[in-house]
């Protein structure tokens, strides 16, 4: 049923989103919708809709609309929000221990294994369910539970240091909070999603900037 | 000499991170660097750190590169980075409270003046400096300090009932982790930034799943 294989990283990186909605949709018990209600609940339009969702095949029907429940699922399944991909968090620091406590990692296709930070105030300590374990321990924990993913929140300079031994030690991917830009290049083999949440603070600045005291345009 | 009328949304998102990496390069005392020394450490081409800072005018000179304290300044200008725009936070939940105390504000265009919440065990708690105030107490509020940003670290339900009554109140934009999307279309006078962490970690999970086992391609 699913004609996954050719669908551009643009349209994955929207398939989160209609995965928010059509999950709303079913706690509110909708089960059948079509591309214009859709188009209308999301802001978009009901051409653009199709154009998404037709790469994953037959789940709008002519006159039905889509069956919510089927391309929820199927969302999930394209996504791999089932994976359960073994993470570990690194620095325990006010961001790294929100993450730990405030996403739902298992729902999203990843599941935490491990916290660690370099501090020995915070090594010892508890977040969640989670002693957090020192920085150094990382080499022999990975060895015994092979992480595929981490989440970085920890400052830049050790992001710099960590990311080349993780990597090493087998981790794929990164969730990165760093300031350190990891170099897609330089690891063509690494998934990273960089959350920089500074550049969208100061991006934020300039759009209200414009919108109180607009910079006057040229002639 | 800054001919920034014309800059595009686009350069602008690109902005912050020019604006970091200069900054490390202050930092480690570099006062000059040219478009191809730059283009390398950012993993780019020197054309398009041309065409992007070109926009701004007269920073770099034939033979000499980029003055980098002016080009840093400059951008902080152009961002509005010492606006201090009045801000409030709204939840102040795990999320909320890492937000409040890893940022740096200040630095960014914003001053956190209130931090809110609707729950009776987190009211009169402390973050940071800030006794977080009840939301009932947003309206008087917002009319003595005149706030013109609204950070949403709140649920879903939340947003969608605190959106509309901020506008009202005067807030002019929203620097939103809810899940709830504010709008656009909606809100002309406004502006947004949506953080969705949730649909950031589905993405990534997407590309671990594809770098583990790929989808086949089709024919």
């Amino acid at each position: 049923m699913a004609k996954n294989a050719a669908v551009s990283l643009s349209v994955i990186k929207r398939l989160p989103r209609y995965y928010r909605f059509l999950g709303d949709l079913l706690q509110n018990g909708i089960h059948r919708i079509s591309s214009k209600e859709l188009a209308e609940i999301m802001n978009l339009t009901a051409s653009q809709i199709r154009q998404d969702l037709n790469c994953f095949g037959g789940f709008g029907q002519q006159g039905y609309g889509y069956n919510v429940a089927a391309l929820h699922s199927e969302i999930a399944n394209i996504l791999g929000l089932d994976s359960g991909f073994k993470t570990i968090l690194l620095g325990a620091g006010n961001l790294g221990r929100a993450i730990t406590t405030h996403m739902n990692f298992d729902e999203q296709g990843f599941h935490l294994v491990g916290v660690f930070d370099s501090s020995a105030q915070v090594v010892g300590t508890t977040v969640r369910d989670f002693v957090v374990q020192h920085t150094d321990a990382l080499a022999t924990f990975c060895g015994e539970y092979q992480p595929v993913a981490a989440i970085l929140c920890v400052p830049k300079e050790s992001a710099t240091e960590l990311v080349p031994k993780l990597i090493e030690y087998g981790v794929k991917a990164f969730w990165n909070f760093s300031h350190f830009d990891i170099n897609a290049a330089q690891y063509p083999n690494v998934a990273v999603e960089n959350v920089h949440l500074g550049d969208s603070m100061m991006t934020l600045s300039y759009q209200v900037k414009e919108l109180i005291s607009p910079t006057p345009k040229n002639q």
